[in-house]
């Protein structure tokens, strides 16, 4: 087994989501990441907590959605989740595109039935991350190994280093009221965030982490983003996302490509038209795009923002929180002619921040 | 995909488990059946079930036993299984001897932990199948195709006409008080059956199907038997297992080879040295030995018993249900100078049952 395998599972466990004996663990898991679900089974075992493996396999879910379409929520799915301690999910694909051909409708009515498990799971100690199967390696157009490369570069690090730089972002965040994020000719948006916290996501929920991320007030939201990386939603590419704001809904807006895809998702329920996170990519390590939203978001010189469910955690207390079955995320490049402005003031210029040597104001 | 697999599917969904709209379902397989459990997701999907996959994967098993002593009951799959209404646990190996440098009272202080997950499962509607995996055609010496054949031979027939020729054999044990099974020189075991119900496995519980079996009273066995047919139990062969009884308990054992397997089962708990289990092999279909108890116990001519557990249907309401942790079969052969002896009278003789042609009293 590759070292690495084995250095992956111990950051989840400890870094992650500092595991304790008696825990109680779900692992879910499609097949091509078997050998970092032994991993951390070993690491699991070390420290007497208790895993369960599900098997989060697209062909499962292809066969089980493809005639159907009513759904209830599983009580017997509820149950477990109420009673796991801590959930960690490995996205490793077989195909990218095995659910391409599911009804999008079919897979809203889904995961409507579903959220109430996502709520509970979103409620638990949890981590996220990748391993680098061939399929997502052929999505992001590298090789097996280049691309083995890519994702245990940007997992395996020192993630206390990563906190501290970002923390400086946070700072600036925390304080702020009004955040304009503009980009070329086609994105110029402004909301507010008074009042509720920006996280410092140094791989922990996430991993890779490398992000700094809060959640809009949902009905301050105005104008215009492009979103000009393209996006993975169910198998389907949608490219060129642009969204028009009004008093924090979405007002108007088109794709390049499957906009049907987009459409549903907007429509899935009230939250879903309306933003549920802001966040800004800080990970430099992470230098190219690569089809894989944990890591695009992450990515040095990006701002992404998600139309859907806002976070618990990224929501003060007096402010509302926007509710949706759907939470997906969509990427703007902030590399060139573009800024992000803070209460009036520039702190971030073409990828280059305030804090950082050679930011020009 | 081979179309036998989505009638192996339709059979366990509409005959083994009598599958419902809104039955929450659980299927545990490993990775080798990943083309079963689609076939089943189409099944399960087509009535309005819901399903949810746990991972069953050898390589993870031995993981997290592999320096671990002390086990609790994990709550959160004892939640999952309580709200479950019907289990569908598949076997299909990638390498039947990958637990095999795990120590055995690991193993048996694990089983005795999840023995109240096992009490659970065994409560609701469930079906036991087999997927043919190359390591199972391997194991029993066959090419992947033959045992392919072998495996759908088994299991895609007429399971109402196995029920038909099967009762006549229950009418005959559910009469009985003493059965004795004698065989070559070293089996002769005489035990009450009385006041306990004979089960006809026609495909439910178990796919495939083909055996009648009860419980013997736990005090009532008295005798010695030779399981001439070799026993893998948790990745280890054990050949020749010798079993001597007084008042129900095995008081002397041995075994050829790996005899430390076989006491380490006996020792797991006061129940495990008791017999659970009497069967009667009665399908001819399956005709060949192939190292895997789920088809070998149903092999014509022949007659298994199980120390450890019995199963509750099998123990009439006055009767003692002998309890532990385990329950591990064993089989003997009886094909030549052998008979099966009820209330004094010869039922079976070199295989031929009395209501088939060529019994010879």
């Amino acid at each position: 087994m590759d070292p690495r395998i084995r250095e992956h599972a111990e950051i989840v466990v400890d870094h992650s989501v500092d595991l304790q004996a008696g825990d109680d663990v779900v692992v879910v898991a499609p097949p091509e990441a078997e050998d970092l679900v032994v991993a951390l089974h070993e690491s699991i075992g070390d420290r007497g907590a208790n895993p369960l493996v599900l098997s989060g396999n697209d062909r499962f879910q292809r066969a089980h959605l493809r005639n159907r379409e009513d759904f209830e929520t599983p009580a017997h799915q509820m149950a477990l989740v109420e009673e796991t301690d801590v959930y960690i999910a490995i996205r490793a694909d077989t195909n990218v595109t095995e659910t391409s051909d599911v009804d999008p409708e079919t897979n809203a009515a889904y995961s409507k039935a579903k959220r109430p498990i996502l709520d509970e799971r979103l409620s638990k100690r949890w981590c996220l991350t990748q391993y680098p199967a061939p399929a997502n390696a052929q999505l992001a157009e590298m090789s097996t190994e280049a691309y083995e490369n890519f994702v245990w570069d940007a997992i395996v690090k020192d993630w206390d280093a990563v906190r501290e730089h970002q923390s400086q972002m946070v700072d600036i965040m925390d304080r702020a009221d009004e955040v304009r994020v503009r980009s070329g000719e086609r994105t110029d948006v402004t909301m507010s965030v008074a009042g509720n916290p920006t996280l410092n996501d140094y791989g922990e929920k996430n991993l890779p982490g490398g992000e700094v991320f809060t959640a809009p007030v949902p009905d301050s939201v105005e104008g215009e983003v492009l979103f000009d990386k393209p996006l993975y939603h169910q198998g389907r590419e949608v490219t060129d996302v642009s969204l028009e704001f009004e008093d924090g809904e979405v007002v108007d807006h088109s794709a390049e490509k499957n906009e049907a895809v987009l459409t549903e998702v907007l429509n899935t329920d009230e939250g879903a038209s309306r933003l549920g996170e802001l966040g800004i990519g800080m990970n430099r390590d992470i230098d190219r795009f690569s089809y894989n939203m944990l890591f695009d978001e992450k990515m040095g010189d990006t701002v992404h923002m998600a139309v859907g469910r806002a976070y618990e955690d990224t929501v003060g207390e007096d402010n509302e929180q926007n509710e949706s079955a759907v939470h997906v995320d969509m990427i703007v490049d902030m590399s060139e002619d573009s800024s992000i402005t803070v209460d009036g003031e520039v702190v971030q210029r073409d990828g280059t921040f305030r804090f950082e040597d050679g930011f020009e104001n």
